[in-house]
């Protein structure tokens, strides 16, 4: 049956998401926070960073956010995180009507001081609409699933009612769409893979090789297992599409903004310089600033996502950073976490 | 102080752990199974497929089993799999003392018909070592080791003495190694990726992106332990270097010759030409057969695994194999083998 669909966020992930939904037959209006930006975008039905999509003729787009949400079956969020709590407010403050509403979050991070994922901040201003929360994550670059390529990826959430809703509108032959009952674990395995992934751009940067990297990616998951399982989420999460997967495809793929800044970096562009650079928004920089703080907040050990903001945030030298990781003393390979293993 | 190594099999990898070796002070001599090409390699000191390795002065090639293996602190075995067993024949017949001799083995297989590993082979016709054997594994392309990249590797042993002896002639500051006592979980791990790189292969080889082979590589990954774990692994094994690293690198880069052969076939080539076209040889195509039937031995169901086994031996059309794959009815993600985690 026809649904009505609000996409919240012109990007490109929003954009890729607004076809796919209006593809599979429902009604989809996009909401994009600038005029300016709304208005060239309902003309010219493309994005300049992104024109191989051409959004179909029956897509609204507007930033009026009261008429987009009004009433609307779902809300699907695919803003940048540092925006997410804003839209949120305004979603809130414009009256609109979602007391039906499935709300599904496309957008991955953890928010800077409150240190909170996408979810619980949807949670903190729409209250009543927590557990009609659904998390879209995997590994999914616009890009790819815009061209039709064959992806998986997971829809999570306390509430698996709302999780079938949502596949019923996003599932096609080749966006595969699996359900999962741990939102922390995949929230968290989606934003801090970001961190890793600027690593991974590091060693690009610096002309280190393969060997480099999957060393650095396999050492990397533990890092975000032991922070992810200290916010709550299951360990086994973290091997799937949501943890695994998309760690896997935004460090190694050409399309991860996240490893194209970190290679910007280990090229000897400063952090400030490169992020100017980049069309699209690093979800990473503000992913590692949080974690950096949660780790002083849990007393964590973690030595990559350590370097990657002392790279960012202290002007580091990348070289100098991953010679660190290198030469931390080698003793026998452990899981943390999974140490107390039973089968 | 100074060791005596012997090491068998001068391919890429042999000869680049050789010169590794051989640069830590040690004593090193090079055994190759063709005369012919022992004299040439003896003479111009590289290979042609390899040729930015120049092999130091002081290593000496021969063809002579006997004389290389006689009252060597270590033989470093880097033969091709379906060649160990008979090179640990040739050097128990030729009757040389290998009463103390430390065997690393750097060789990654499961044999076909006897459905053994690596280790249980040299342990098979070598039985007095069974307790002074050693296996190097991890994402180790030789290109990079040869180039001096940083890399990560593991060692792997029931005998922890011989593991630290191995890393005393093995690390540098590029080259870190970390010990293990896994060793049937390191050697599966090992051998498995292979056939889920050639799975990557066809991808490419199709015009697949990253989405697509991002979920392969994570879903291969519970075939590995599921397979890995039935065979003797430990479940936490698989997500360290030897299993997710070296599946990583192996499914996405260049030098992988696994995946290479995949993307022949994935172009439209036929199996048998797409090996011959291959200078090296791609260990994926027999651990696939091995592969086969141990699943058919322990009733276990691994698809992909199952679906590359097709395409290399009954002429099965890629594009037909990863759709089959990615049609596979959707459902909640479960971790095979880790169900019962308890931390």
């Amino acid at each position: 049956m026809k649904k009505t669909v609000a996409v919240l966020g012109a990007g490109s992930w929003g954009l890729t998401l607004a076809e796919l939904i209006n593809n599979n037959g429902n009604t989809v209006t996009v909401w994009e926070f600038n005029p300016e930006a709304a208005q060239r975008l309902e003309r010219d039905r493309s994005l300049s960073f992104f024109s191989q999509l051409k959004l179909s003729g029956d897509i609204a787009v507007t930033s009026d956010i009261a008429s987009v949400c009004a009433g609307k079956d779902f809300i699907l969020v695919a803003v940048p995180s540092h925006a997410l709590r804003s839209a949120m407010q305004a979603v809130k403050r414009s009256g609109a009507d979602t007391s039906k509403t499935i709300f599904i979050s496309a957008t991955k991070g953890i928010e800077n001081d409150s240190l909170k994922r996408m979810s619980q901040i949807i949670a903190d201003e729409i209250p009543d609409a927590a557990r009609r929360i659904v998390v879209l994550s995997g590994p999914t670059h616009a890009e790819e699933v815009q061209a039709k390529m064959p992806t998986a990826a997971t829809l999570a959430s306390i509430n698996g009612k709302a999780s079938e809703a949502a596949r019923e509108i996003l599932s096609t032959s080749y966006f595969r769409l699996y359900t999962h009952n741990d939102v922390a674990g995949v929230e968290t395995g989606a934003a801090l893979k970001n961190i890793l992934a600027i690593a991974a751009g590091l060693c690009d940067g610096i002309g280190l090789g393969d060997n480099t990297k999957a060393a650095l990616v396999t050492r990397g998951l533990r890092e975000i297992i032991k922070l992810g399982v200290t916010m709550g989420g299951q360990p086994t999460t973290f091997f799937g599409l949501t943890g695994l997967g998309d760690l896997i495809v935004t460090c190694f793929s050409r399309h991860s903004r996240n490893r194209a800044l970190g290679e910007r970096l280990g090229r000897g562009e400063n952090a400030s310089e490169a992020e100017k650079q980049m069309v699209m928004v690093a979800e990473g920089v503000k992913t590692a600033k949080s974690a950096y703080d949660l780790a002083k907040k849990y007393q964590l050990d973690l030595p990559i996502m350590n370097e990657v903001y002392c790279v960012l945030f202290e002007a580091k030298d990348p070289r100098a950073a991953v010679q660190e990781l290198m030469a931390r003393e080698a003793k026998p390979e452990s899981m943390p976490g999974l140490e107390g293993l039973v089968l």
